[in-house]
């Protein structure tokens, strides 16, 4: 019997699914837009793994096991999602349940970032490092692999280096503290410096005015990297991980991101010896653009759940269904 | 045949050697003062193990293993120590080596905070849970403990959160940073605001005069209970350890401090309710004072690299002996 593994990343704009074979590529994907809130997202969940087992010939409940990589907070046992406000889930939401129920197949729900961590070490190779997959989007999180596992921490908040707080005077966070790393070194931190005119993605504008020579461009672009290398620092100082990856919306950007971020880790270890010492231009890389490490990192997480024997099944006690 | 597994805390001012019995309880201790300088420590070191196998009546070559905690950067496999200010050694110290030859025993070293971790988690009854062990003494780093191992990095460098920045307006910190969290939460941060005037340790002075209600004291020490605290929630936030055990010459100041900290941490999570879903006033807790955690954790360190065949042995080659 040869193994069916699926994995699906729902962000708040799309769902990508993918099929994994035996070797890890990636054999057949699929794209929808999601439908927002509790109902919805189950539905685009649901919808986008039919079309995923259609298109190579097989039928969902074929699939071995599931993996779903969503953002908010997850209770990988239970596969219950909270606070996913980017998909208009306030509440709680029985997801890894109810897909299982709708799909009939073994269902394991994973953080997006930590899947993404996952999945950026099996497609950059870098599967026996220790690493840190930093995800600059309209958050800012990492996702840590050690010893090839994702590291949760005793209440899955490893990796919640946004809200660690780098100035007393920076702005007030959703979070309720002030100068959190996420208020400087995100998406939504470039959209609050460099307002988009044109209906382009912010970051985009950012980096192509500053590439043309704009000065303030320059000055919004280069304090945002130097922001994005104190993400590499403090991940380096507080884990050590051998690489930080950079990932998330903002790395559409392409090659500048990375060029600019290397130049501020340089400057930063020429004011000192200590940090010199760490060699963090040389740990900091980038995912290619385009790459579907959501979605095979969630694959991989279904996996690794499945072969430890502990994928979410469905539950005859479930009270906790999407409305 | 008997394991008899020696452990020995090399500090600035004093050597605390222990042995440990089978159930890892201690046996026998000796405390020498410390001789700085690269001869003075290697010296040190090898006569409070001698004192200590004559208190057992067994000869210093009959221990199984020594395992060495040492201030500085530390080679593991090869036991060598560099960047050993506290005890005046500037250059690199095969002290593994060196050890071991005088004493015709398996000599482990260890990084000293990264040891005490492991001490500390065996002394307070949490060899499974994941901690932190919170140095505050004249710097400020912490050790690291998941799944009963110390985690090192990729570089040693896991744990060295006092060289994050948390204050871009901050003094300039010795690593040649500004604003790290060593120029807040350290005892050389103490003793810069509140200057010892009779002798009397900066720490034990500040805390005496905050109980006593002296107003400056008191905004003194909770200034400094609240960076203390900001270390914890990093810890947390990157790591998710589920204890952060403080330790260091601080906690000399007994159980003020953690309570101070606590406070520190209540007052924060109710700025933030997603601070108070971390529950980090429930995870924080303090060594006794006086414990030995330096020596057992260096003794543990050893004995764990003597289990896994990783000991440092005399080597032919060394050609960087002390002077």
């Amino acid at each position: 019997v040869t193994r069916v593994v699926a994995g699906i990343d729902i962000g708040g704009s799309k769902v990508l699914a993918v099929v994994l074979d035996e070797r890890r590529d990636v054999v057949a994907s699929v794209r929808l837009p999601t439908s927002i809130g509790a109902e919805g997202v189950v539905r685009s969940g649901a919808e986008a793994l039919r079309q995923l087992a259609q298109q190579i010939d097989v039928r969902a409940e074929d699939f071995t096991v599931v993996g779903v990589g969503v953002p908010g907070l997850v209770e990988v046992g239970s596969g219950h999602v909270s606070h996913a406000v980017n998909l208009g889930v306030g509440g709680a939401l029985a997801l890894g349940p109810e897909l299982s129920r709708r799909l009939g197949v073994p269902v394991v729900v994973e953080n997006d970032v930590k899947a993404a961590a996952l999945g950026a070490a099996q497609l950059l190779g870098l599967e026996d490092a220790d690493l840190a997959f930093l995800s600059i989007g309209t958050g800012l999180a990492a996702g840590l692999v050690t010893g090839g596992q994702v590291r949760r921490g005793a209440r899955g908040a490893a990796g919640e280096i946004g809200h660690v707080s780098i100035d007393p005077e920076g702005p007030v966070c959703r979070c309720g503290q002030r100068g959190c790393l996420e208020t400087f070194a995100s998406g939504t931190a470039i959209a609050a410096a460099w307002p988009a005119l044109n209906g382009e993605p912010p970051a985009a504008s950012l980096f192509a005015a500053a590439a043309a020579g704009d000065a303030r461009a320059v000055r919004v672009r280069d304090t945002f990297a130097d922001h994005v290398a104190s993400a590499v620092r403090l991940l380096v100082l507080t884990c050590d991980v051998e690489v930080v990856v950079l990932g998330g919306g903002v790395t559409n950007v392409g090659s500048a991101l990375l060029d600019c971020v290397v130049l501020a880790l340089q400057r930063q270890a020429a004011t000192s010896p200590f940090l010199a010492t760490l060699n963090l231009p040389g740990r900091v890389t980038v995912v290619p653009v385009g790459s579907a490490m959501g979605a095979v990192g969630a694959a991989l997480s279904g996996l690794a759940a499945f072969t430890s024997g502990d994928t979410a099944r469905r539950r005859s006690d479930d009270g906790d269904r999407p409305a």
